[in-house]
């Protein structure tokens, strides 16, 4: 069995996916931000990582947790820098609303590499592992570009992990149908229940939802 | 060095992209369709495939051509079947469109299964690698899910190929972002020289044009 890998999971239970607003209400925001958490906090642990909630406020979930209520870029080096650096142990972050995450997905951070990024749609940073003591992350804007930068300038080597199923993060209504399509857990029963089903047509799949 | 590997690459080379007419002309569309045609058989020929057009009409390029204008669905199982059976070669069926595709994500095709499958987002098949000898095609709709369910109802074993980089087919305007982002190509460097370049706002990265 490999080593445990520590893996910070950012979670903002105070104001969860606004750009989902014209598909769901604000509790149910929160109910399906929860249930896609439950699904990456549980690929996670079996791909033998440890998970760490990295949350703005407490949760009251059965899982270790730092509150830290600062932006996430901060919040991240914060925790970054809170290791023992002598130790030089690798640490992943690996963000909650990966919906369609597994833990075959999430094992391949593990390959070799400085620092191992998988992008998302749209030029964000969905996961990483980070073995390099001085790399930071910075999530605004294209941070996938940003963190190659980040990495050349302490000389750190990356790795590129190519993953669907980790660049897709769920924020905005297009994204429901992926977790639909082909999310394996809570998330994709959470949006079952709630009604929504896939609707195909000419172009890209997308979803409806029945009247209730 | 690995045995090379037919590849089928449907294009058509009559009505390219015409979910890209609010950010192309007509005659642009072909140029940037063109230039993602060059990449993906680049990508093909580096990873030991050999491509083949499976094209509507011919289009005078200098690669091995198969002229076929049914629709997709029917042309490229036309041409699995004319495969030799007693041979049981595998043969690969890649979308023209891979803006981002890489030689080490095509290589992944070679993955074990009768069946490998690369979805595309919005539940398209954009790359497939078929050894078994019943598998066809049906590339309408939500075609990943039905590819599944062909592949369960002839006893094909299926492999999921999990990867961004063939997940993205470039089909809208939003797309373009992904290949200005990670594209290493001729249809990167045709955005660029057409005066697009990456907007970072909000949510996801998207593209701007210049004046031009």
């Amino acid at each position: 069995m490999p080593d445990r890998i520590d893996a910070l999971v950012p979670f903002s239970p105070d104001r969860p996916k606004t750009r989902l607003a014209d598909a769901l209400a604000p509790a149910e925001r929160r109910e399906f931000a929860d249930a896609m958490l439950t699904d990456v906090l549980a690929a996670l642990r079996a791909a033998d990582f440890s998970p760490r909630l990295l949350a703005t406020e407490a949760t009251g979930r059965d899982v270790p947790e730092t509150v830290d209520d600062r932006p996430l870029t901060g919040a991240v080096n914060a925790a970054l820098a809170a290791r023992d650096p002598s130790a030089a142990s690798p640490v992943a972050v690996v963000m909650a609303d990966l919906a369609l995450a597994t833990p075959r997905a999430l094992g391949r951070l593990r390959a070799p590499g400085d620092v191992v990024i998988a992008p998302g749609r749209g030029g964000g940073t969905n996961a990483l592992l980070v073995r390099h003591p001085e790399f930071g992350v910075d999530y605004h804007g294209a941070s996938y570009l940003d963190h190659l930068r980040a990495a050349r300038r302490v000389g750190a080597s990356v790795r590129e992990l190519d993953s669907r199923r980790l660049a897709t993060d769920v924020d905005e209504r297009v994204d429901l149908a992926e977790a639909l399509l082909t999310g394996e857990g809570a998330a994709r029963d959470w949006l079952r229940d709630a009604g929504f089903e896939l609707a195909t047509g000419g172009g890209r799949v997308s979803v409806v939802r029945d009247g209730g």
